[in-house]
């Protein structure tokens, strides 16, 4: 039986701040990514997303990312190895705490943002995120950049990776994601990302943008939960992979 | 056997900030309240904090205050139960994170400086500290003023309770701690802050500004970890205790 | 001639979060409140809201807060006046400098959230923001609760006071603000409330909740930038005042 | 007459937190650089700062630099040239108020840690700092690090400029620093330090780690102000220069 994870960031408000549209994406995907509190979210943003997760369904994962609430946690920071194995700790056992509270268990970790990023071609930086995962709890899920650096020092330490898929992205020969400096790098159109979804979960396989055909797993993909076509993009790819006998469902 | 702890805040730096004398005065306790991050400390200085606490066996407990930094939790914030409930949850499951790593168990829970001094009248605030702590783990001991609403409040809920009282603080006829703005409130003798801690432990009571006896439960005393003479002050105390044949360990 | 401000909070967005309809309200009003970084807004919303009210025409004022973006402001911290005096001047000038690279002239000061509820009560508090104000610029003009302690310190110092008066809130019978936490606080009805304003302004008197006819000073007047029908209203209330013959401009 | 400035980073503790020895060293600079809230320093401590270098005639800048006080502002992080350009604006004119309060002139700007390093090599940065400071005020003094983008920026902007050297570092063939992950960056000998120091204000040469003599302008010396030899350091420097007939004096 195919399966395919959709997975979306929540859980990002902070304070009087309200972002995304939590309350609705959570109808479309299988795993939901929560803030932990540095780069957005706070403790009452995790207490009621944790709850409203749990209450739908939907698996819980720890977002953790920079302490940079300012940059939304999309800025790079240079940073120790050690700094970053402790916040990855920090934020996913905060986490943990509300799952325990709403007697839920928290089944992944995916880093946001520039962590995100820089851990996908940093050895270093993915090393200390997949220790700090694995030395919380071994049994977590850790999501990553499809054959990525993360996902690669998930697996050397025992972890079960999720790698993660884009579907409004471009891919390049090689299998990694066009910069978003190129023209080509978005996907506009619905019916294109959808179909790329489709290609990838149901051939392994991606179109890059020289029309070359390249491997690739998809293991979750990512939704975005903001934007104006966030809401019915989510909902179509659901009803397609749906009506292709794709079970949408968490990775374990 | 007649027992008492000794209590201390700890890992109380932050970023290049350095504060207090950790290294020396835990040899001289049997619990550290370790800071969470809001009010100081941070994951790093946690990190470090519970893995020289537990390499000295000295009993490890999380410290939650509010979150400011700026005024290192001395301040009063008006703010709702709710969102102290879920600050408390937020800190000492991060805490928590940091024993697991080290695989030792976070024995206590102390709410620091406004926090707790909030807490000690405030049965509102006392009730969602009390109950963090319990969902959290029940097992957990709440350090609170002795007396106050916030022992009476975990109690309420089944926790083991410690009552804190003070070396260098003098109390009033009914139990309360003199206010600082009064002239006496502090003792500033050794002698006499030793006198008093084993009237509290020996025989239960302590003499009141007034000469009158007044009953007081001392579980555990509160030393203080900076100033000249705190390194001194705890080891005289320790040794003075330890002659009169007074266990010092941990509630628990 | 008859004449009025009508003033609004504005750059109270936060790096990624947005919050109010500035571009919108700018046509409607006469003062806007730049918020400067502590409780809200940040230092690039600062230059673009200054920006912004410099090309409408709209008088620019600074609107410091507490530090704290969690709370948005609004809590309560227990604080030295010298503190305040301090936080005051800091966020001001910062404002200030915003100001000057745009060529145009800093009018008025209005403290925001909680810090403008204490300084209508506490004239310590209301000591403390005056002198800030006045020792940065004694032609700035500070705005206060009308006939609270804020306006009576400002006038103190010789700082021209603005008296400010609210559209959708009741009053008592000593011309203080219905609290929140009574059912007849907020006025609800549109009408109602541009009639409460005309009488203000036209009157110098309000209609207390007991009926009974109250003095009241309204050299501005507080619009609500946020909510369902703030544009609405605002438009609603200027066209108003307009036909009745009454000025809408800055108080000075 | 043959003249150099001594500057040093001062007003860098935050709420409980002490750092440096400012009170002492400001006997033996003759420029302070002032943390302004962002990687160091709060309003209170910046009154205080400006106050005290007032009073010993100390001239007085502002000490820019990231929005980072975990990482004490030395951690690059990525961001914008207009976020630069205005975070800049808002820390020199908040500082600017403080000078103001005590009637004394903000006279230069040198950015902090990570910024001045970044700016040191990319043209980019060093111009939206250069355009801030003149866009403030073109008659501030712009320190940068001797020879680098930062001076660049400033001089073609019109701006006096401080070309700083530092005693304790040692130089490379090509005029810069020799890196700190280089065993031999570091000059620990106070000997050795002041004579480079000597060489450069008297010759305009450093000799550089293979030997060779280099061309170097020092307009401004850069002492630290922490460390166990940091007053003695500044003492003896101050001493051998005044012997030496040497003023110590700023740069404007």
């Amino acid at each position: 039986m195919t399966r395919v994870d959709l997975n979306c960031d929540l859980g990002e408000s902070f304070g009087a701040y309200k972002i995304g549209q939590d309350e609705f994406i959570l109808d479309h995907i299988s795993s939901a990514n929560v803030a932990c509190g540095y780069h957005a979210g706070d403790h009452n943003v995790m207490a009621q997303t944790v709850k409203m997760a749990k209450e739908r369904g939907v698996s819980i994962g720890a977002h953790p990312g920079f302490q940079d609430l300012m940059g939304f946690g999309r800025r790079q920071i240079q940073t120790s190895s050690e700094d970053i194995y402790h916040f990855v700790i920090y934020q996913i056992n905060a986490l943990k705490g509300f799952c325990h509270l709403n007697n839920v268990s928290m089944k992944h970790v995916k880093p946001h943002g520039a962590l995100f990023n820089m851990a996908a071609k940093d050895p270093v930086m993915a090393k200390a995120i997949a220790q700090a995962v694995h030395d919380t709890d071994p049994s977590l899920v850790l999501f990553g950049l499809s054959g990525s650096e993360l996902t690669k020092a998930g697996e050397e330490l025992g972890l079960t990776v999720a790698n993660e898929v884009f579907a409004d992205r471009t891919y390049q020969p090689d299998g990694s994601l066009t910069p978003r400096t190129e023209a080509n790098a978005l996907i506009h159109d619905t019916n294109a990302a959808v179909e790329q979804v489709l290609q990838m979960v149901k051939e392994g396989t991606v179109t890059a943008v020289d029309g070359s055909i390249v491997k690739i797993k998809a293991d979750t993909v990512c939704i975005h939960g903001d934007g104006e076509n966030a809401l019915s993009f989510a909902q179509t790819l659901r009803e397609v992979l749906t009506n292709e006998g794709i079970t949408i469902a968490p990775v374990k």
